[in-house]
């Protein structure tokens, strides 16, 4: 049977041509970009060419973009490294923010801060009100994301920024899904640092971006041969760094074009689950084309997403990274979703290989599995 | 011109049969293993393949494998995570340690560590008069690399872990340099951690693993999505672990034969490099056979690096690492050697595609740049 991937907010196909970029790297060439001899010149130049792409993609300049394994380590560096270097006072993350964002924020408070999370609305939008009560306090360090991995819903992170540097505060931003999906303009948002990852955006697993303004200090939190401007040590992944750059402009060139591609797919997908009885999170606030998350009340998510595996469907329930665990969304907890409702949580994230042949057969499919799964709960509820 | 590579200890170049391993990664399946669909179980079971074959290749259990972005990522975290579940007491690393080492255990001071660097004797050898002049202080951690850098020089590690043991100390090994070209067996040499990398053993660039006895604590320095049991969050790079695996098993089947060759190619090159009037670093130590460090007094490293470059011969001088610096190499003057001559030192690290007539006409082209680097330093004295 082919399977339908309907999973791109946890990772995406390579795209070919980003692998041909990639192929010359791995492939003939290979030095060291900090060697001296000519293997070694020529890494470091195709580097630095493609530290100017990504640079290009998202609004920055080269000297600002700090290369690292990913998403993950971006945002754990942003948040450890700018928090080492401030006294401890507050600092405030959103309440639907990505794990690696929550935790290192919340092991701050061993190091003395205050932790406030930031509340958001029934649709998952970041509190306005909740931001200035919070930023009474003394507040060294806001870390909110650009738009959410699980509903898509998009965040005024430039207003966000604002409020934050007018109370002295730093400011980071979790970009991992928005990269790619909308346009990205880092001297625009105002924040002092902005995570990136490649493998959302049909880039190579195993590289990201944290960028950076360089008048703000941070310590790094891996150290050694003084890579990176003495910011994040250890060899470059030379072919995981072209390839992110060769991620990021294929990504910039068709965005538009997908978005409104995804757009009606998904509005087909979402008017077919409403008619199911589905219930649809965050609809009420501008999102990322390709995301759609729901429940089906009575129904859980887990026992869903298997249902349709096993009908040929890839989709997410709750974050992929979450996986293991049986616990609702905290995202959907976040936004006041009842926990039984959001134990039914099933995400679909559209994808440049998908078409809207399969958002129609998917909506049958749904239609076959959600009757099959009520049938067998009545029964064992008699 | 043909470029001839003798910086193995650098990089080296993904090896054909790793990219073929790599290719259905990157073409086909890119399932997050994290996810719970079809396309997220196969990848999640291509990267416990890989972590048996990675723990097979070391003599460790695959519950001992973590997977990181690289050796300087395992190496900072098995020092700062062991440390930071410890009280402060004392830090032994060797002197001869990489930074990405030494620099992890220099920040340990700010958490009140006390520093105490291991002496090695003239020929880059652990000191064990000082090791147990060292343990006599109360000691928590204690990181010794199995095989240096620059002169290849091996350490007596399983020796070093008994004594430091005794004393009540976790103890880490940086075996970077020692995979794939000596016999590693992780039980056997009793360490606690030890730290490893893809890209020095034909893998790819940006992936290694940390080797821990799961009896000792360790801080994850990058949180979120529990991946690798909680210690080191982030995606997986599946195409990159499948790499590093196939990487370990292609070195573990040749180790012996290349290591024979390369010993008797480095007796070539040692022969003649003493015949010119080279002082050889190491040379009454056990060492890597791919690996020759040596200086001519009186012509800089430096230089005799780019005038080898131009005629066609990629060396590195000194730690590839700390390029940048004009330093001479701090693990020459902790063998005792003289600044002067220790700035001259050049290293030859050979590797799989290097040959008996590369060796020959290198020493040809040795002598012709160390005559002419000679008279242009007599003119410029003169």
């Amino acid at each position: 049977m082919v399977q339908v991937y309907f999973d791109h907010n946890a990772t995406t196909p390579l795209d070919e041509g980003v692998l041909a970029a990639m192929m010359p790297w791995m492939q003939g060439q290979f030095g060291n970009p900090s060697s001296r001899h000519g293997f070694g010149r020529v890494a470091r130049q195709a580097v630095e060419v493609a530290r100017e792409r990504v640079a290009d993609a998202v609004g920055a300049h080269p000297s600002q973009v700090v290369f690292t394994s990913g998403g993950t380590e971006a945002n754990n560096l942003a948040i450890r490294g700018m928090a080492a270097v401030l006294s401890p006072s507050q600092v405030v993350w959103g309440s639907i923010e990505h794990p690696c964002v929550a935790k290192p924020c919340l092991s701050l408070k061993m190091q003395g801060w205050a932790l406030r999370p930031l509340a958001v609305d029934s649709a998952g939008r970041f509190d306005m009100v909740d931001l200035a009560q919070a930023l009474q306090a003394k507040t060294g360090l806001v870390s909110v994301m650009l738009a959410n991995n699980e509903t898509g819903v998009l965040q005024d992170v430039a207003f966000i920024a604002r409020q934050a540097r007018a109370a002295g505060a730093c400011v980071h931003t979790d970009a991992v899904q928005a990269l790619g999906k909308i346009r990205l303009d880092f001297a625009a948002l105002g924040v002092h640092a902005m995570s990136l990852s490649a493998h959302k955006v049909y880039g190579p697993k195993g590289v990201g971006a944290l960028v950076l303004d360089k008048r703000v200090e941070l310590l790094p939190q891996m150290t050694g041969g003084g890579h990176e401007k003495g910011l994040r040590a250890g060899t470059e992944n030379v072919p995981g760094i072209i390839g992110f750059a060769a991620a990021c402009e294929l990504a910039n060139g068709r965005m538009e074009q997908d978005g409104r591609r995804f757009g009606l797919m998904r509005a087909e997908l979402e008017a077919g689950v409403a008619a199911l009885g589905g219930v649809i999170f965050g609809a009420r606030a501008q999102r990322l084309a390709n995301t759609s998350y729901f429940a089906f009340p009575g129904v859980e998510g887990e026992t869903l997403l298997m249902a349709l595996d096993r009908a040929g469907f890839a989709v997410a329930s709750g974050s992929a990274c979450s996986s293991g665990s049986a616990e609702p969304s905290p995202v959907l907890l976040a936004m006041g979703v009842e926990p039984e409702l959001a134990k039914g949580a099933v995400r679909v994230s559209l994808g440049r290989s998908n078409s809207m042949q399969q958002i129609e057969e998917f909506v049958r499919v749904l239609q076959v599995e959600l009757e099959r799964l009520r049938t067998l709960s009545a029964v064992a509820v008699m």
